[in-house]
This record gives structure tokens, C-alpha cells and sequence, in this order.
């Protein structure tokens, strides 16, 4: 008989699912808005709807077990999410909700977690001891792995490298700290610069890209800029490289990895960023560290995290 | 027949050396200056002479290995300096060479390292699984201990913690890079301050307390100015403790570990900057990470490194 993992991509915007074959390739996919407001009950049903939507036409038997990525902070051995305020919620027992709603084995990681696993197990990562995934989309996400081992910290939240100072007296963070990279290095920090200029009077192609709306501003609207010589789109991806190896460099010096992977929705958005970034942090790194480091792009996109949480699976099921 | 253990500390300034039992109690210990001029077979012949010396009377039988703490980029594998500003060396195979010379295991390591080897197996570190040292004197330094086992990195460099960058467009740094945590946290950080402020015509008992010669400077100076109510050396404490911070809490959100243990000379010299970097940890560090922390004092001063080192030969000799 063939068997099936599902892999479920919790976020606060949409849930993404996919069922995958034991190598891990994605059979089927979906995704649908994710029902915040219906609380964790609701979101459960849902995810518990589209795991039997996946599973149409397969014998019930066949599924091995459900991955679950969730963005927050999770207790990995209780499948329980502690905190996540994208979906508001503060220590839900996801994975026994949907084990019981479902009958089968639930993992439940948190998000970069998953996507780190995936990138060590089947993508730019394979084989590496000493790791680090850094994603940058509207935060910053790493997932560690040590001695190739997911690095999870003392209560699931090592890897906050987002959230590591690099400016003293930096702009404020979400976060409610001050100066953290992602502040900086972000899609949020990019889009937050590009107002100030243009609120001080600067002009730039980005107001008409984005309509006259700059809650409209993508990170693709700068490179598009950018390629047609906007001069503040320049200088926007000068900066954001400059700060992208600033904590790239942190992390090499604290942890000597031989492979720090790059990528997420602002590294894919603007190809650029990835060679910007590793300029600044070859020459802010410790040299010695810096030579036996690799640098590298993610293997897997939008669809990293449903194939993280299927690895998950996979490998509890190996132990 | 009762064994020991030679500890070794070897720095730029002066080799330390002690002999203790395996139960690492110090029973005696030395310092000579340690004669850089006189190059790598000489500064060996130096060691070679403080182990016989320390052997004095007892059977050469007896003496289980010799542990090397030194400064510096070292191979712990081979025993090899690779790099060591400070003793103007670069690939000493200095295991090799002492081993020979005295018919003994010789095993090196990073001071460091060695230093968070015996917080944690004989000092405010014992039993910790996700455990930082961080070691606060002329630079900053750190070790990592990663599911109780020291996390060297991929080519022995990990815990370069004091050359993260906190601020991007801070003061130089003898590393080559700028607005690193040493630069601004450690004791060089706090001199270049004090010289600052006082080059710039601020008033300060601290000119008095160096005797007119800003070179002559050293942190118990400060500490003690600043007991007399010296503003100038109460704005540097509160500085310097917050940047303590910073780097702390960087270091809590990366690596999320149950205990940082703080030491070194310039906390052993002013122990409110305990205190001072603590409050600006806990405000900066992530809440949750910060719940599950501890930050302790380092137990060992000045004999941290011979004891460390000793740790080293007492643990080969279990594998």
C-alpha cells in the first residue's frame, strides 16, 4: 500500500495543506482564509475539513500522520501553541484537538522551525551539521540546527534572530524592544523607510507603483523600481542589504555554522538583496568564520512550511 | 596511588599553571611572564618548565595529561593554534610540541571554552543543558554549551559573541568591523569613554584616581570613583550596563538557554554592573525567553582558565 502525509501550513492569513507522498512530494495542495474570528475550535474544524478534502478517494488508513506549522510559539512535545498573536491565541492544544476531531497523529512545530527541517532534510541544506535557515519576509524567522539537530532552545523559542538588536537606539519593533534586525532588515522596515522618505517630500517611482496607497507597497514594487533607476529604491535595497549581513554576520560569529540558508518572501521578491546581504556580512564576519561559511538560497518558497511539517512526520516516524 | 591534572593558562601576558587532583581542587599553582619574544619553542619550554616545576616531588606516573586554556583561534581536535594575536602566532601545532617535550597528553582549547567547560562541570553552571558563559574583561568572550556539551562550531570559532554587532555605525573595533558588543561593553569600551568625556574637559575624580595617566585606568577605578558619587563614572556604569544588556539579550533571544553565566574581570571589578545589565536584559530580551532564564555570576575568577583546562584532561580520560 502507498502512504500519505499531510502538511498544514497554520497561518493567521490562510491555512495552506497539501498531502505528500512518503518522499515528500507534493501530491495535492490547497488553501483557504483561515476563520481567526472563529477561534481555535473553528480553526480546527477547517483544518480538520481540508485534511478529509486531501485524503477524498485515499484509503483512511493510508495517511501517516498530520504536520502542522504554526506561526508563534509552540511546546513541540505537546503539540501545544503557547502563544500565537497572529491568531490570537494562548495555549490552545492544537495537536490533541485535531488528533482527537481526526484520528490520526499530530506534530505541531512552529513555522521556521518547520521550514529549517525541510531545507536540512530535501533542500539547500542536506547533509549540514551546523545551520542556520534565516527567512525574511514581514519579520525575520531562523531556524538552528546543531550537530544536525533542530536546535530548539530551552522552551522552544531559540532562533529569535529577528528580534537581536543591532541598533541601540533603532527604530522601534513590534516586538517592543527597539533596534531589532527585523525592524530594519524587513519587508515591514523597507516599507517603513520608503514612507518616511516620501513623506518628507522625497519622490520616487514607489507612490505611483503602489497607486498613491503605501499601505498598498510591496517589497516586488521596489525591485520594479529599482530596475527602472528609482533612486530611492536604490538606496532602500543599499540599506536593507547593509542590515541584512549586519545580523547575518552576528549569527556567523556567535555560531560558526559552515551554512547559513536565505530566503522568504523578500529574498524572492528581490533576488538582489541575497548578493547585497552577503557583501555586508563577508566584511563585517570574523574572517576566519567567514571562510568556512556558505552562503545560500532556499530550496523552497511559499510552500516551505506544509513541506517542513511533512518532514516532521516522517521523521517521527522513524524513532 | 593518588593522579593529577596540570591546568594550563596560557595568554600574550603571562602563562598561569596549577596542579590539582581529579577531583580539580587547585593544590598548587605559578605564574611567569610569558616571553612572546622568544617564540613558539621557547614559550613551550616555558610550560614544560612550570609542569615539572609543579611536579616537584611527585611520581612522574601520577600526572594523568596537561590541559592548555589558550587565547586565541585553536583546533582543538589536533591541538593546533591556528591563530593568537595576542601570542603572535599562527599554526603552532602546540599539543604536539608540548606533548613531546614532556611524554604527557597535552589537550587545547580556547580559554573560553575551557573557562565554560568548568562553570559547567564544577561551577554556577552544573547540570545546565542550554547554558552561555559570557566572560567580561579587555574584550568580551563567550562559550556555548548546547545539550551540556560545549558547541565549538565548524571549525572551533563559535562564541565570538563579543564581535556581534549592536550598533551599525558604532565606535571601531580592533576586529576590523564597527559598533561590535566589545567596542562598547567591555573594559576597553568603558577607558575609551571615560578618556572621552575627560579629553573633552568633563571634571571627573577619575583623573585623580589614574594619577593624571588616562593609560593607567583600570575599572576598579571607576567603580570606586563612582561609590564617591563621580557622575562621570555613574553615566559610564549605566551605560555600559545597559549595552551589557543588549548583547545578553541578543544572545537570550538567539539561543533561548536556561542560564547565561556572567564573569570576568571588569563584573568581578564593578559587581553592580551584575545588576545594570540584568535590568536591561530583562527589558529587552523576548518575555518568554526571558521567564525561562537565569543569569548567574561566573564562580571562578582569575583561575577559570587552569581550571578549565584541567576539566579538559578529566574528561578525555571518561571517553
Amino acid at each position: 500500500m502507498a502512504y500519505y502525509i499531510a502538511g498544514i501550513d497554520l497561518g493567521g492569513t490562510k491555512i495552506a495543506s497539501a498531502l505528500l507522498d512518503t518522499e515528500l512530494k507534493v501530491l495535492k495542495s490547497e488553501a483557504v482564509m483561515t476563520r481567526v474570528e472563529a477561534g481555535p475550535e473553528g480553526v480546527v474544524e477547517q483544518m480538520a475539513q481540508e485534511v478529509q478534502s486531501l485524503m477524498a478517494g485515499i484509503d483512511k488508513e493510508a495517511l501517516l500522520g498530520i504536520g502542522v506549522a504554526c506561526a508563534g510559539i509552540i511546546q513541540p512535545r505537546t503539540g501545544k501553541v503557547l502563544a500565537s498573536p497572529n491568531l490570537k491565541w494562548q495555549g490552545v492544544p492544537l495537536g490533541d484537538m485535531l488528533s482527537q476531531r481526526l484520528g490520526y497523529p499530530v506534530y505541531v512545530n512552529n513555522d521556521v522551525n518547520m521550514a529549517a527541517l525541510g531545507e536540512l532534510h530535501f533542500g539547500s541544506a542536506r547533509g549540514a551539521q551546523q545551520m542556520v535557515c534565516v527567512f525574511v519576509g514581514t519579520g525575520i524567522g531562523s531556524g538552528i540546527v546543531i550537530n544536525g539537530h533542530l536546535y530548539e532552545g530551552t522552551c522552544g523559542l531559540a532562533g529569535e534572530a529577528g528580534h537581536m538588536t543591532i541598533e541601540v537606539n533603532g527604530p522601534p519593533c513590534g516586538c517592543g524592544n527597539v533596534g531589532c534586525w527585523e525592524a530594519l532588515a524587513s519587508g515591514t522596515g523597507m516599507a517603513r523607510q520608503a514612507r518616511r522618505a516620501i513623506e518628507r517630500g522625497e519622490d520616487s517611482l514607489l507612490k505611483e507603483l503602489c497607486g498613491g496607497d503605501l499601505d498598498q507597497l510591496r517589497v516586488e514594487m521596489i525591485a520594479e523600481a529599482d530596475a527602472k533607476g528609482d533612486s530611492l529604491s536604490q538606496r532602500l535595497l543599499i540599506e536593507t542589504g547593509e542590515y541584512l549581513g549586519v545580523g547575518l554576520a552576528n549569527i556567523a560569529n556567535m555560531l560558526n555554522p559552515e551554512l547559513i540558508v536565505l530566503g522568504g518572501g523578500v529574498i524572492r521578491g528581490v533576488p538582489k538583496l541575497f548578493d547585497l546581504a552577503e557583501i555586508s556580512m563577508r566584511r563585517r564576519a570574523w574572517k576566519q568564520a567567514s571562510d568556512c561559511l556558505r552562503l545560500v538560497k532556499a530550496r523552497f518558497g511559499r510552500e516551505a512550511g506544509v513541506i517542513g511539517a511533512a518532514v516532521l512526520v516522517k521523521l517521527a516516524g522513524q524513532t
